[in-house]
């Protein structure tokens, strides 16, 4: 094996091969690697490095001298370790446009439903003008559930914005402008005090099934939610259940335990929900190049990667 | 006439009395003044200050010693002179949270169509899941006509979110961030340049009609209008024509000629047009009330008012 010249193995079933190519060449050298397309790989053993959003369908196991895995994606939780090689390093991406991109799409989710759009488009098709005073953003509560990287910038963005924020975290945090809570005494009082929950919290064990009746019927009559997070963070059915006791309003999901959703999924077509094409983080080659290609060179010098995972916590 | 006690004359069909009332008596104390409802007024010739967002019914005309009359609203060109006594001075509110709800309105509007949420929004209705790659603030082009106080608070919010903003004023203009532009000629350049239209002109005799196919013609195919400014600003059949055509992807309707949007009107059902209830801009009755309350003063002693509008330019 050429340490100086990587062995990238790439696989994606959302971005065109041409697209992660080029922005690496544009970093390492138009020369300087090999790039092997997936899924299925004539020399498996041969690979120093996995590129990919996901594991492909073969999984990784026969990758048996692969230095590192670098996830194209902020999550990692769909990386099943048992199909990898045991003990190699696995990194998130860092990308600074992701942050840009979830906020983007948190802006504009929160002030769909702050500023009642969602009713006017519904008024819009039945011929309905129906003033209500609009409120300040002040006046309504979001809160934020993750304060990761991701979920204090949009709790930071929402604050600047003048909403009142909250945020939650499994351990104690301290963010300007936000009202922090912990732990599940800590859920139990943001979700009383939220009327908009952003989700952008990692899917770990702790947190799979959070967005449950158990929180919703702590929530206000008539809120809102928005999952940015996983599909495994909701369950589905006490989501329709909460819609259809007017607990929530309305949920905007942009995640789902299978993607595309299923053509027969009951948040198709259901006049409370909104489903958006996981567009709410994507992570843009151009600017997430710098830290791939770097994570490349430690890899071929076995060093220990930027953004690594730490394999207890699983982010 | 007794000038310590001023007799305020209240006109509104969309603000309840006691909150004007009560919002000028925490400024001018609970009983320093007279507070008489209209339509309708048994000694008009009493009445020393008119308060509305527009004229009653019957106009101003018997309304002969008025010192001033007050709109609770930003705009004025709803005030017909020819029914108002000749030489009255006439002052436009300006509220300190008008600007962040119109703020807020635009940024709703604006990332709504950049993050294609007006897709999604039918998408759901139809069971369909189309990813696109969302695209970064900066990719988009927002043009903002009028760079008053309002337009201005706009094109600096959209340049902050990263949006490239132009700006088109009347006579030339500088803003920060902000590409502006001026006249005829700058008008054509700007909608060359935009994919995200916002209008926040005043309605004078030059921005009648400027909406219009002489402008949407120059536009990129497939761009987007949000009118918050005024119904007259609008060609609605030159709009429906440019959405036939694709020039136009779809619209944001703020503001009528006639308020509510009449029920046969093209506008409702049409699958480009979102009709929103004249929500962009209003007056808080809270954070107006200081302004409004030194004008009564003003009025009282026979000075010139805060935001006193220039009768020759309409604003």
């Amino acid at each position: 094996m050429n340490a100086a010249r990587p062995r990238i193995y790439y696989f994606s079933r959302i971005d065109p091969p041409a697209m992660w190519r080029d922005a690496l060449a544009g970093q390492l050298g138009d020369d300087a690697f090999d790039f092997i397309v997936g899924p299925g790989c004539a020399a498996p053993h041969e690979i120093d490095i996995g590129l990919m959003y996901n594991l492909p369908p073969e999984g990784l196991r026969a990758f048996s001298n692969l230095r590192a895995v670098l996830s194209l994606s902020a999550g990692v939780n769909q990386f099943d370790r048992t199909r990898m090689p045991p003990g190699v390093p696995l990194a998130r991406s860092v990308d600074s446009s992701l942050a840009q991109h979830i906020v983007g799409y948190a802006k504009a989710a929160v002030l769909r439903y702050h500023r009642r759009f969602h009713r006017y488009e519904r008024d819009s098709r039945a011929a309905l003008w129906r003033f209500e005073h609009p409120r300040l953003n002040a006046q309504s509560a979001v809160g934020v559930l993750g304060l990761g990287e991701l979920g204090s910038a949009v709790a930071a963005a929402l604050a600047a914005e003048g909403f009142t924020v909250h945020g939650w975290s499994r351990s104690p945090r301290e963010l300007a402008g936000v009202r922090t809570h912990a732990g599940a005494a800590g859920l139990a009082q943001l979700a009383g005090a939220t009327d908009i929950l952003v989700n952008l919290l990692p899917l770990t064990d702790e947190t799979h099934g959070i967005l449950s009746d158990a929180l919703f019927s702590q929530m206000r009559p008539g809120s809102f939610v928005i999952n940015m997070g996983r599909g495994g963070h909701l369950v589905e059915d006490d989501l329709l259940a909460a819609l259809a006791s007017g607990r929530l309003e309305a949920a905007t999901i942009d995640v789902a335990t299978v993607e595309p959703l299923p053509a027969g999924h009951p948040f198709w077509r259901h006049p409370g929900i909104l489903v958006t094409p996981h567009v709410g983080g994507i992570t843009t080659a151009a600017t997430a190049a710098p830290q791939l290609a770097e994570n490349v060179r430690r890899a071929m010098r076995g060093e220990p990667l930027l953004n690594q995972v730490d394999e207890g916590r699983g982010y």
